[in-house]
C-alpha cells in the first residue's frame, strides 16, 4: 500500500469538494449584489457555467491544458481526457487530478457572469461557457500549469491568482466593455449611480463560502497532502491575506466614504484571498499580511477607477477583485517570495517573470474574449432588449420570477427611467 | 500504527460532515421552492427527521440494518448500537460506520418533507420520522447493504440510489398521494396551476449544496481513503453526471416551455446525482455523461407526470428526483457496468437483479408507508385545516412568522380561494 | 515519510476549514435573527471579529496561549507567533496547531456580536474584537489548553465548552447588560416583548452550518487523524447531543407555549452542541444523550430567566446557549465522564475541578469584559443614539441597505414607539 497517494488522494479530494462549493459562494455573491428581479437567470449562468464547464473540460479541456505539449503553446488534444499523462508525474491517480482541474477551470469561468450581469442573454452566456472551458482556459493554463513556455521560464502562479483569477477577471472586463452598462448605470453626463443589491446578506454568505473553499483552492493546489508543513504554512498564508485584505479595504472606505462600507469590505476580504493565490506557498506570514493589504487597498480604488473613469460597469467588482488583485498579487511574488522575491535577495529575475506572465496571461485573455464576445454580439446577440433589461431576465429569460412570495419594491423601475 | 484505518476513518467522517451538510440544502431547496408562509415549518421538519433519525437509528435501526441476519430479511436487535458488528468486517472503526450510516438514514427520511411541504401536521411528520428511520429504511438497508436477500443476489446500488433516494421518494409518493393536493394546485376541472416558491435563489444554494454533499455521499460509500483510485473515479462520474443532468434537464425545458426553466435546471442536476448514485463506482466517465442525461430527461417528464396525470401534488418534485431517478440509476447498473453491464457484454442478469430489487424496494416501501401514513390519518390526523392552510403553518403549527419583517405579497391568499 | 503526521495535518486542516465556516453560521443564525434594517451591520461584525481576531492571536494572542508558560497564568509573549513552540510537544507542524487555535479564538469572539446586536456602534465593537482576541481569550486559554494552572489542577475541557463557548457567553452578557435592551424590547412596566427576526430560514441555514462545523470543532480537537477510535466516538457523542438537544428543546417549548418553537428547537440543538463539546471524548453515546436533553432543557429556561428576570436583552440567545450551557456541559463531565466522573465511580474531585474551572473562567471574563466595556462606554460610547438605532445601523453606520430590493414591513417602525 502507497500510504502517500492515499493521503495525497484524500486531500486534494476534499479540496475538490470545497473548490466545488466555490460555485455556490460565487452564486451568492453575484445574486447578492444585483437586483432581485434578475437572481434566476444568475444562477442559471452559475450553474450552467460550471456544468457546461465540467463537461467540455472533460471533453477536451483537460488535454490541451495538460497533454504533452509540443512548442510551449498547447498540449496534445486527448478527447475524453483519455490519454495516460503520464509525463506529469503525478503522485495522485489520473482521475483525481483531473477533477481537482476541473473545479479549477470551472472557476475561472464563472467570474465573468458577475461582471455581465443583469443584461446578457443566456443564450450568449452558455456559448462563451464552452468557448472560455474549452479552449482560452485550457492554453493559458498549459502555459503556466502545463509546462508550457511561462513554467519554462519559472513564472510562479501556485494556486491561479494569474491562471485562473485575473484570466476570469479579464475576461469579464471585455464582456462588461463589450455590452455596456446597464440601464439607469450612468446618467446622461456620465456620473455613475450605485445601484443596489437585493440581498447583502446573500451576499455576505457567498463570501464567508468562498474563504472557506480558498482554503481547498490553495492548500489543494500541492496536490500532496504528504507535504504538510506546506499546506499547514498555505492556510496561515491564505487567511492572514484574506483577514487582512478586509481591514484595509474596510479602512480605506471608511477613510474616503466616512462609513465602513459592507460590501467593499467583503470585496477587500476576497482581494486580499486572490492576491495571496499565486504566492501562498512562497512568501512569509508577514508577506502575506503585506499582500493582503495590497489587495484590500487596491480593490477600492480599482472598482472606483473601472466605475467612474473606465465607465464600465461591472455590478459585483469581479474585474478588480479578480483582474486587478489576480495581477497584482503575482506581481508581488516576485517581490515577497522568500526563495528569490527582490525583498529577499533574488533581484529582479523573478519579478520580470511575474510581469510578464501577467502581461501574457491579459493579452492572451483579453484578444480572445474580445473576439469572442464581439463574434457572439454580430450571431446571436450579447444583450436582451431594453424592455427586457427593465423588466427583469428572470421574467423575460426564464419566465419566472424568484421571489414570488415576496413584494419588490416598485420604486426601482422609476429608477431605471432616469 | 494501522495507517489504512487511519486514512480510511479520516476520509469517512469528512464524508459523514459533507452528507451531513446536505440536510441543510434538503432544507434549502425545500423552503425555497415553498411559499414563505411556511418556511419555517419545513425547516422544523427537516430539522427534526435529521434528529430523531439520528437518535432512533442509533437506538434501534442500525442493530436492524448491520445486525447480523436471519434468513436476509432484517439484522437482530442490538438495542444503542451495541453489538460489536465484527460479522461486517469493517476497515474503520464501528463508530465511524455508524455515524456514516446515520446520515445516510437521515438522507432517505428527509426527502418526504418536500413531496408533503404546507399542508402537513407537525406532529404527524415527526410520527412517520420515527418509523422510517427505526423500521422502514433500517430493513430496505439489511436487504442491499446488511448481508440480506438482494446483496446476496448481486444488487449493486453502490450508494443509495434504490436504498436512499428511491426508498425517500416512494415513501413522499405515498404521503403526497394520501394528503391530498394543496389548496389551489388545481382547478376544478382539473388543470395543474403552478404554486411558486419563494426563494429561488435559497432553492439553488440548496442544490449547490446537495451537489457539494454528494461528493462525500458517493466518496465516502467506499468506507476506504486507501482505495484512492476508486474514490477519485467516483469524484469523476459524479461530478459528470450531475453537470449533464443539468444541461439536459435545460434542454428539455427550452423546448417544451420555450424557455431554459430554472427550477427544472436545478432538479436536472440533482437527478443526475441521484441517478448515478447506483454506480458512480462502475460506470466509464461515459456511462456517466449517459445516465446523467436520461436522468435530466426523465426528470422533467416524471415531474409532468405527477402533476398533470397522477394529480399527485409534489410541490418540489421529490418524487421525481428521487424515486423515478433513483430508480432509472439503478436499472441503468445493469446496462452501463464495466463488469457485468449489458452493453459490456455482461447480459442481462445484472439488469435483472437490478429491476427486481427495485421494484423489490418500491413495493417494500410504498407498502409500509401506505399502512403508516393511513394509520397517522386515522388517528392523529395528517392534514392541517383549511383555515390553518391558507393562513400558513408557520402560524398555526408554531406560531410564528418567518419574515416578520417583510411583506409578504396580499395576492397570493387571493389566488388560493380559486 | 512520517505518516501519522501527515494524517494528522490533513486531519487538523479540515477540521479548521470547517470550524472556519462556522463563522457564516454565526452570520446567518444573528442576521436571520435579527431586524432586516441591522443586517448589514451585523454581517460586517462578524467579519470583522474574525478578521482582526486572526490577525491579533497571530500576532500576539497565540504566544499568550501557548508560550512556555510561568506560574500558570500565561505564556511568554512570541510575536508573530514566531517561537518554535517545541515545548507543546506538537505531531502536527506548529502552523497547523496555530491556525487551528485562530479559528477557535475568533468563535469565541463572534459569540458577543448576537448578543449586542442592533444598538452597538461599529467602532466600539471593533475595539472589543482586538483586546478579547488579543488578551481575554489568550490568558483563559492559556490556563486550560497552554498548560496553565486548571490544566494542571486535571482540568477536562476537551473543545472548549468552557473556554471558547462559556467565554465567548459571558462576555456577551457583560456586553448585552452594559449596553442596555434595544427600545421596544420592555414596555414600561418592565414586561419583555418578542423582537421578530427577520429571517428563520436564514437563521437556520446559520444552524445546520454550526452543526456541520462542529464536526471539525470537535473531531479537529484530537488534533490527531490517526487516533481514529477517538474522533469516530466524538462523531457519534457530537451528533447525539445536539439530535437530542433539538428535540429536547422542542418538547418543553411545545408543553410551555403549546406549540412546538422553531427558534427555541434550533436553539437547542446549538445548546446540545455547546453542551457536548467539553465531554465528547470522554463521554459514552448515552451520556451525550443525557447532556444533550439536558442543554436543550437548560437553554429554553435560561432565555426565560435572562430575558424576563435579569431583564437582559440578549437578540439571539447566545448568553443562553454558549454561557450557561458551556458551564453546565462542563460541570457534566465530572459526572458523566467515563473515567472519572461521579456516575462511574470517579469521586468527586473531577466534579469538584470542573466546577471550579468554570467559576474561574466566568469571573475572569466578567470582570475584564466589565472593565472593557465600560472603558469602550466612556471613551468612544458603546451605543448608537436612539434616532440611530430606530433607523437601523445599516444606514447610520455603514450608509447602506441590506435589502435594497425589498420592501421593509413599516408597521415595525411604530412598534418601537411604544
Amino acid at each position: 500500500m502507497d500510504y502517500s497517494i492515499a493521503i495525497n488522494t484524500v486531500w486534494v479530494l476534499v479540496a475538490t469538494a470545497l473548490v466545488f462549493f466555490m460555485q455556490a459562494g460565487f452564486a451568492m455573491v453575484e445574486t447578492g449584489f444585483t437586483r432581485s428581479k434578475n437572481a434566476g437567470n444568475i444562477i442559471m449562468k452559475n450553474l450552467m457555467d460550471f456544468s457546461i464547464g465540467s463537461f467540455v473540460f472533460w471533453l477536451i479541456g483537460f488535454g490541451i491544458m495538460f497533454g504533452r505539449g509540443t512548442g510551449g503553446f498547447m498540449g496534445e488534444i486527448n478527447l475524453l481526457s483519455s490519454g495516460s499523462f503520464e509525463h506529469l508525474g503525478l503522485d495522485i491517480p489520473k482521475e483525481a487530478f483531473l477533477i481537482f482541474q476541473t473545479v479549477f477551470c470551472a472557476t475561472a469561468a464563472t467570474i465573468v457572469s458577475g461582471a455581465m450581469a443583469e443584461r446578457t442573454k443566456f443564450i450568449s452566456y452558455f456559448i462563451y461557457s464552452i468557448v472560455i472551458g474549452a479552449v482560452i482556459y485550457p492554453i493559458a493554463g498549459h502555459w503556466i500549469w502545463g509546462g508550457g513556455w511561462l513554467e519554462e521560464l519559472g513564472f510562479h502562479d501556485f494556486a491561479g491568482s494569474t491562471v485562473v483569477h485575473s484570466l476570469g477577471g479579464w475576461a469579464a472586463l471585455m464582456g462588461a466593455m463589450i455590452i455596456g452598462p446597464r440601464i439607469g448605470k450612468y446618467t446622461k453626463d456620465g456620473k455613475s449611480k450605485a445601484i443596489k443589491g437585493h440581498s447583502l446578506t446573500l451576499g455576505a454568505l457567498g463570501v464567508f463560502i468562498l474563504w472557506f473553499g480558498w482554503f481547498g483552492f490553495n492548500g489543494g493546489s500541492t496536490l500532496s497532502g504528504v507535504d504538510y508543513n506546506d499546506i499547514a504554512h498555505i492556510f496561515i498564508t491564505t487567511n492572514l491575506s484574506a483577514a487582512v485584505g478586509a481591514i484595509a479595504a474596510m479602512i480605506v472606505s471608511w477613510r474616503r466614504y466616512k462609513k465602513p462600507d459592507v460590501s467593499i469590505t467583503l470585496n477587500g476580504a476576497l482581494a486580499g484571498l486572490v492576491a495571496i493565490t499565486a504566492g501562498t506557498d512562497i512568501v512569509s506570514p508577514v508577506g502575506a499580511v503585506v499582500i493582503g493589504a495590497i489587495g484590500g487597498v487596491v480593490v477600492v480604488f480599482a472598482i472606483e477607477f473601472i466605475d467612474n473613469v473606465l465607465k464600465i460597469d461591472d455590478p459585483v467588482g469581479a474585474v478588480s477583485v479578480h483582474g486587478v488583485c489576480g495581477a497584482v498579487g503575482t506581481i508581488a511574488v516576485g517581490i515577497f517570495a522568500t526563495d528569490g522575491g527582490l525583498l529577499y535577495g533574488g533581484g529582479v529575475e523573478l519579478l520580470g517573470v511575474q510581469i510578464l506572465g501577467v502581461i501574457a496571461v491579459a493579452l492572451w485573455t483579453m484578444g480572445t474574449t474580445f473576439i469572442l464576445f464581439k463574434a457572439i454580439e454580430l450571431t446571436v446577440g450579447l444583450r436582451v432588449t431594453k424592455e427586457e433589461e427593465i423588466e427583469g431576465l428572470d421574467k423575460c429569460e426564464h419566465g419566472t420570477e424568484s421571489y414570488a412570495d415576496f413584494q419588490p419594491r416598485p420604486v426601482y423601475l422609476a429608477t431605471e427611467k432616469n
